[in-house]
């Protein structure tokens, strides 16, 4: 019996009942009926059109509405019961309407398909979701612009190769992924900008010859215009794979932000530390604190990076205009979408979290003649050497003090006058870490002054 | 209170219950739930083991199985609470075990860890999972040697480029896909032998001091011997990559089939049809019967990418041993074994239900002078023309059939000798499509001989 | 020798050279000589701004531009050796310039590193294939409007699911792409914008001390301003990824499309046929004509999807600044942006050299009950009945004709009463080809009305 | 000229030359000129074959054997002029062959296609890269042998989540990679195993009239047996797939590594550091010693995983049996090849290279309460605790002894006692960290007993 009303939908043709097997691969309504907000949305607008243009009576329409808008409160009341013979949230929302208004249920359907419906009200769903994605990487920008501000002149050494290269700022390095989550979310609203396209009325694929009002459906789900091609309304997918690919790339960022959160609360490093809220413990080691959600942001990047994959593939080398192999869309970005919000707020949580820990920090960023190149700028802009000439001599000075196990600034004088003549006791200032910060004002660089600067801008942005 | 007891897992240091958010990003339970057997199965040999060895007492040993096997059968009635600030199955069991036990419960744990624990339960998970995808696999190669067997002698195109090339058998095309599908289940018979060994006893990561038997407990868990290194045993997740591997070539098999099942019930070619076991219909368009099965399993290998390049991207640069990253290791795997299993027994159950067009198969089969390499072979062998000079020939020939719009079998024999003299009617002969099938009796050809031949060992492998 | 060099870069400190192995794995001249015309670009506008801002003499500026311009005529004439020792494509330019200018050469590097050198050139690489892909991209989109206007009311079959659906216009088919790629266009484009400033003077990742005028290179170079964050400016390669995703994407239309022209060229679809120029023969089967054009744009699909995961693992979890993973960006990019040109072009060539086959589009259009929804809409129209209702009805009429193997429109009256009594012979006139093709007229639709006007406005854009 | 002999390839039927961008998509010889040695060799078996059963005269067998040597020696002298024009290898070999034997090098190709050719000749490449792979593996599996025998008992902090969790030993973690890449050698001989068969004599798919000998062929190119089913021996690339994969989770144990090398040699770890022979400097920053080959290996994983993904796209829902799509799979597994010998040889030479820093090793492994489960296993032991009781007590002493800012050794026996009464003086001993090292020797554990275990029996296994 379940399974024959599946096959009743039809209409009068089938005279067998799918196999059981075809029906576990078939149905969707596990996982669709996240998508009931907007095919009932979807719906109301196309059956008010549907009564505006005349195509249903009035009171039809008047009727459907009501009996939709009731539907909705009862999957939001948990009262829906989900059938899975009716396969997807679409059939199981008309068969509802059918119980409840009765025959005028049956005129929904006109002038449309399963086709533009499920393009339409996933479009909705992934517009919705970028909306909420793009508040989250607000809020996490703003804890960026937090801790860079708290900390802008606090100096922790800037790596290359993860070796000690040149002291940067913590607020410097704060302001980095701020400039990466801000391009994230400018991503995202390219995306949006894009999509924003009203698949509804494109019907299975060459459009319908009802006097449709597109336009007015487009209006009324808060779409720029109709799609200008029905076959590429029902048959496209580029807006999800656009999503995932965005949600991959802000993955990676946070990936690397969760990597150097791990690293960072190693005991090597020491140079943050969370509180107990966002560390978790063992049951063999009490002593342990582990960054378990940085290490599960970093990872999420995996899964982000699969769900791409997966719709890329399940994409590759479909013929127009709909194919079944579609109904694969839509856990991927379900799961995209979740991992992705997930992610950005464990990060949120996080980085509100964290505790610099200033001293480990200055001292790493002292250690392991991190102030060479200021040296090497030094004799470039005083004696006047050429740049890789002033790098070969600070090359010998760091490979003396080296040997002596000793710091640049603590070499004497006369040896330094050995490798470079012209060096002056004055040169020795330079070695300073906060002389180092505070020396690379050009425009984008960590000294104190210019991040100031760019935290005002960003916080502009969000006023 | 739900919090609090998250963070007392971590015995006394704890003072703060953790965030709401580094709760919902950390926790586990909701998908590793289904490691329960697993979890149960292992928990019980190393607690006999702890008793046998005299780590615990006895009784204490005897209490824990009692308790566990309760629980087991809570968990399968449905009668157990699973509890998410308890975080994952591990504490969800031994919670609910302190309840049923007391104290005794807590001796459970020694000599111990979550990490050798989840390793062993995991793997439990993937061996039994590669021994039902087995069992799936043999069943589809049933299915695929009974179409095999009934059209033996089914003449149909053999395509390349999607161009008729020559003909072939039905039984011959079934039977590529039975070796196919027969060399992942070697895939898979390899996988499970390299990832048969015990974690368990690896505790934290650098093995216990307490006089544990690995062997035994690996023996009771059926795996061939403990892993030598402990490090190791609690760090890699090369079984699952290579689990999810072999599951992705086995994908893109069935998704070949699966492509060709659509474009053969296409009305273009009409090869096969699906009764409406496994045909859907259509909303708008009532005459439609659409292969959404087949759809579905070509589809399914996107999904199956998706896992694999998760858990690639996961795994890679984690530093040992564990981290928090490999939590993402069950859900990748979960979802492919179950996507795997769905797709292999729609194709099984798609390729007992289809039905060979003959007819259909047999005129395409003749078109497009698809016999005109049996020409060009008749001419090196009877004319010892090289087959270079005979591709040329035959070449000339086919130009001239298609210039006239008739067969190559149709051409006048003066036509035929102006091109190469010495052809004599006979070689019309070679021309037919069940002349051209029998002669490509060559090891493993089409020949209905050469393949019934295959078909008896296949048959023989699974007696 | 050749490996002292080497290691002589690193000034003074270290004392033995590279083992063969390292220098092998470490070297990228072989890919990034690519980017010669950019790193000499690059490097003109930080000269003559060093001079400008008399960081260096104004004469050593000019003998350093006046030294670079020569290299590259070297390079474009095929007379510039290149040194493996010298590592990549920056130190083999200034290891020339060195025997060119002289000790001015060494004065280029001031105020600069090899990170935001690297960073400046792999950016104006990929802003300027953006370009180029952009102007194939429009050329495919005029191939495809070509194709569009002059089968504006071709009727062939619009399938879903690969089966007969309903009639739709060749011309629309074609108007499908061209939104697709439409899209593409303006995906690469929002790439571009978003990824236009310039890395140039962030230094090894702080920024600098010295007085540089980061504006000035900025525009020197096409840019639209400086990056705001030193560290972010050498870190990021987000817009490589986005670049990568861009072709990905671009690449699934592509092999959708491809998918497609191998279908319609099979003997069974006959829809078109492609001229000598774009099939290929086989070696053994003189009659084939093969579309392995074709089939290989299908193909770039997977390659374009490597290179993005690729990144995207090499990006995953990599801390802050440079490290040297990010060497691996180049050759993926390189890659992508070949293949996805190579495959453009081929589609534009294949679109401009196909033939359509009406008569065989229009006889595959008329089969298969394709104007069933067409009745469906008219029972609906004229009858009043409900959406399902007539679905239902027009099933069970599909079916009478089916069993008596005829069309629908050849149903006798009496038997169509007999479902649906109200019938009258009119309905009949729907079931016509044109006047289902021309009464789907709503905004997108197949109509050759509404496709007229598309390709209107898309020429538009294009002047 | 260039183009027409291209298509004069088809034999007579094809009037107009290909297109140029068909010409440069369509060509494969720029890269599988990498096959000629593996063309020639199974040219060599083919045409002697067909001596030996009389389809060709012995004569021409011997003039067909004898060119094919001469062109083995022209390629491999550089003297060899590939044309563009001719494609591929296969048909630049022939036409060449045509040139030194005249007539009867068109006689080579009887019986066999292109399509069964490059399947050999892939096949082959792949056997032989597996083969080379595997001795370097073999290597790096005697490097770290090397490094765990001469640190068996060297104390290092063992890791989870980057937390310093319970000592181990360097030769014990060096030991958890030789079980990685023995497993990974295991995966490549199984996927050698597997893939040994020979699909010459599949011809272009469907077998062949001549009575070739495949099982004769087979023998003389080092196969077990020729392949059972024509169309799959043409049309399957699993071994492609197989060791794409196989590679791809090497290359994730090698990223491992890869990633471990870096963070060991940041100064704040500072466990190891290489040679100048694996080290690189910077431009501007004279200090640096990066490990760069780490950071290189490191990413490699990303490449490889894009090459699986590529060909795990590409293969995906093609219909049998040869496509042109197929020819994207040598690029992809040539690439990984190269890539993973050459990750496998920095990899060797860096665990070669580097020396470990027993002191700082050491000091890291006592810091951070390292031993306290050692401390609670005792307190299980010897006062009988259960294991979560023992794990809450030592607990509080690491509070208590963090909150004094001491080690756990320096308790004050009173405040060990409120807390955990039975405690006696004797406890404090299995605090140090090579009674913690020594005691974990269960069957896999830490103990330098263990570890040399292991080691002996790895030695023995490459002996």
């Amino acid at each position: 019996m379940k399974k024959k009303s599946s096959n009743e939908m039809w209409g009068g043709r089938f005279a067998e009942a799918p196999d059981d097997i075809m029906q576990a691969v078939n149905a969707s309504i596990d996982f669709d009926k996240r998508l009931y907000r907007e095919d009932i949305e979807g719906s109301l607008s196309h059956a008010s059109m549907l009564g505006r243009q005349g195509i249903i009576k009035d009171s039809d329409a008047e009727a459907i509405c009501k009996g939709l808008r009731q539907i909705a409160a009862e999957i939001e009341n948990g009262e829906f019961e989900y059938s899975y013979a009716l396969e997807d949230i679409h059939m199981n929302v008309e068969a509802r309407l059918r119980d409840i208004v009765g025959p005028a249920a049956e005129r929904l359907h006109t002038a449309r398909s399963r086709n533009d419906q499920v393009a339409t009200d996933f479009r909705l769903w992934v517009r919705n979701r970028i909306d909420r994605t793009s508040a989250k990487l607000e809020q996490l920008i703003l804890a960026l612009l937090d801790q860079a501000e708290s900390g802008v002149d606090l100096v922790m050494p800037g790596f290359t190769h993860l070796q000690n290269a040149q002291p940067v700022t913590w607020g410097h390095h704060m302001m980095a992924y701020v400039e990466m989550f801000g391009r994230d979310l400018s991503r995202f609203r390219d995306a949006r900008a894009r999509m924003n396209e009203s698949p509804l009325g494109a019907a299975a694929l060459a459009g319908t010859s009802f006097p449709i009002d597109r336009e007015c459906t487009s209006i009324a789900l808060g779409f720029d215009k109709p799609m200008a091609n029905s076959i590429d309304a029902v048959s496209d997918r580029d807006f999800a794979l656009e999503f995932l690919a965005a949600a991959s790339i802000c993955g990676v960022h946070l990936s690397r932000l969760g990597e150097e959160l791990v690293i960072w609360s190693s005991q090597q490093f020491g140079f943050i530390s969370f509180s107990d809220k966002f560390a978790t413990g063992s049951s063999i080691m009490p002593q342990k604190r582990n960054p378990d959600a940085a290490e599960l942001v970093r990872a999420k990047s995996g899964r982000l990076n699969g769900s791409l994959t997966a719709l890329l593939t399940v994409m590759k080398g479909l013929p127009l205009a709909y194919s079944k192999d579609m109904q694969e869309d839509k856990e991927q970005v379900f799961d995209s979408a979740d991992t992705l919000e997930l992610a950005i707020e464990a990060m949120s949580g996080m980085i509100g979290d964290l505790r610099p820990a200033p001293e480990r920090m200055r001292s790493a960023a002292a250690a392991g003649y991190s102030t060479a190149t200021d040296l090497a700028d030094w004799l470039v802009k005083e004696l006047s050497l050429s740049f890789r000439a002033a790098h070969r001599a600070t090359g010998q000075l760091v490979k003396l003090a080296e040997d002596s196990g000793i710091e640049l600034k603590d070499l004497p004088l006369a040896d330094m006058k050995a490798v470079c003549p012209g060096i002056v006791e004055e040169a020795r200032s330079v070695l300073t870490l906060e002389r180092s910060v505070a020396s690379r004002a050009s425009y984008g660089g960590t000294s104190p002054v210019q991040v100031r600067a760019q935290i005002k801008l960003w916080r502009r942005k969000f006023k």
